[in-house]
């Protein structure tokens, strides 16, 4: 895969691509991660790539024309997408990064200031990414966000498969508890289970903390998701338990409640 | 207020955060940022801050102790919050950052590998927060992402009060277009309303616009946001008006429109 970054700091991204599991893949040549500057494409001897707004109001947009030349002058490799990143683009999730990782090139604009002249927007992107519901001082977050979350989905950057399958969002709930080394920990035990060495009885607990957890963190994920008779009982039977054992369950409220 | 990261790759900070608008701030001393590095809390000869999972599985898991030794050594500016970084968290939005803003000190845990012992979330943390529903392989992109989101909106990072108050999420609706220079790019204009001097037409097409875009791309906001006759209105005659226009309007499915 061929990723191309449109950016006023190309500095920016040198060490957090060459770092982790995502420095690791890009070694590996994984991916091919390449930087511009729309800077070096604006024409007018200032190298101005801002200007005021039509209209009046603060702060400076973003000119076409260094825009659509850095994006004229790059290689094409079928099939790819131009995405702008800007908070009023599709919310990026799991789906999406999935989408955009059978891709062959991402071109990533990324935006500062007040936000992109319209021409960008409607013109020169095929798409438009918003990493959530909050504003950033620009697209640089959000597209090293793009990068990573696309990158360790390609066949190679995460070891093994299983990683990947049993992960948070790929079975539509939150993960389970994981414990390691001490068994003790300023008197914080393992769970006995966990110990036990019996692993339908592991297998059994993780899924039910699964639900459990997802139950009482994003009910939103739980209600888009229909569970099966056992899952159900799994969930009844782990809140029951949880509720004589009077651990400190923030339970949500009845209208975030999905019915179980 | 004062921003303590605990992470694996202190590198990876350097440059995002003497870069643009949050490195500004930054160097005027509107803010302080600490890396610690929870390896140089590992007490064993090897300085390992993970191990297997108890009850199997691929992967590893981050070790309690050098993350609880990590925070310990840190002074405390009260309000503080110790944030651990998880896909598991709640979402991160505005109003999470607006929140978070209003703290002296921000402790930010990173996690790396396959997670934390479930003993950091729940006897170090004192909230967990999540960039989104998408996996990426650490914390550090949403720390950035955290930190960027509540710097700027500290007093002094971004010019002028007026950019923060008109801009995406601010009113519950995304922003309206930016036309900037040249008036006619590859063909396309800009619209008539922005070059005609008449402010009372310009704030009202904007208005509209935000409205219209909203309506089309995020009906989700609308549907939590009740609008006025007003607004009604300017919805009602700017879609009127796209339709008969015959604009490439895409418009929701019926299941995710909010009625108007």
């Amino acid at each position: 895969m061929r990723l191309d970054i449109i950016t006023l700091f190309p500095d920016f991204f040198e060490a957090p691509l060459q770092i982790g599991l995502l420095g690791k893949a890009l070694q590996q040549g994984i991916a091919q991660v390449n930087c511009i500057n729309p800077r070096d494409f604006a024409t007018d001897k200032h190298r101005r790539v801002d200007d005021e707004p039509y209209g009046g109001g603060v702060g400076m947009v973003l000119k076409p024309e260094p825009f659509f030349a850095a994006v004229g002058s790059l290689p094409r490799w079928d099939p790819y997408e131009i995405i702008l990143l800007t908070p009023q683009g599709q919310p990026l999730n799991q789906e999406v990064l999935r989408e955009l990782a059978q891709k062959a090139q991402l071109i990533l604009i990324c935006g500062q200031y007040e936000g992109f002249d319209e021409r960008i927007r409607q013109n020169l992107a095929t798409r438009e990414i918003s990493l959530g519901d909050f504003v950033l001082t620009g697209g640089e977050i959000p597209a090293l966000a793009l990068i990573n979350g696309v990158v360790r989905l390609l066949p190679g950057t995460v070891g093994k498969v299983d990683s990947l399958k049993s992960e948070s969002f790929e079975s539509g709930l939150l993960e389970y508890p994981q414990y390691t080394r001490p068994p003790e920990f300023q008197g914080h035990r393992v769970p006995d289970v966990l110990l036990s060495g019996d692993h339908q009885a592991i297998a059994r607990w993780r899924q039910q903390q699964q639900l459990i957890r997802t139950w009482q963190r994003r009910p939103d994920l739980l209600a888009k998701r229909s569970l099966t008779p056992q899952e159900q009982h799994l969930l009844e039977t782990g809140l029951a338990g949880e509720r004589t054992d009077a651990v400190d369950v923030e339970e949500p409220t009845d209208a975030q409640k999905p019915s179980i």
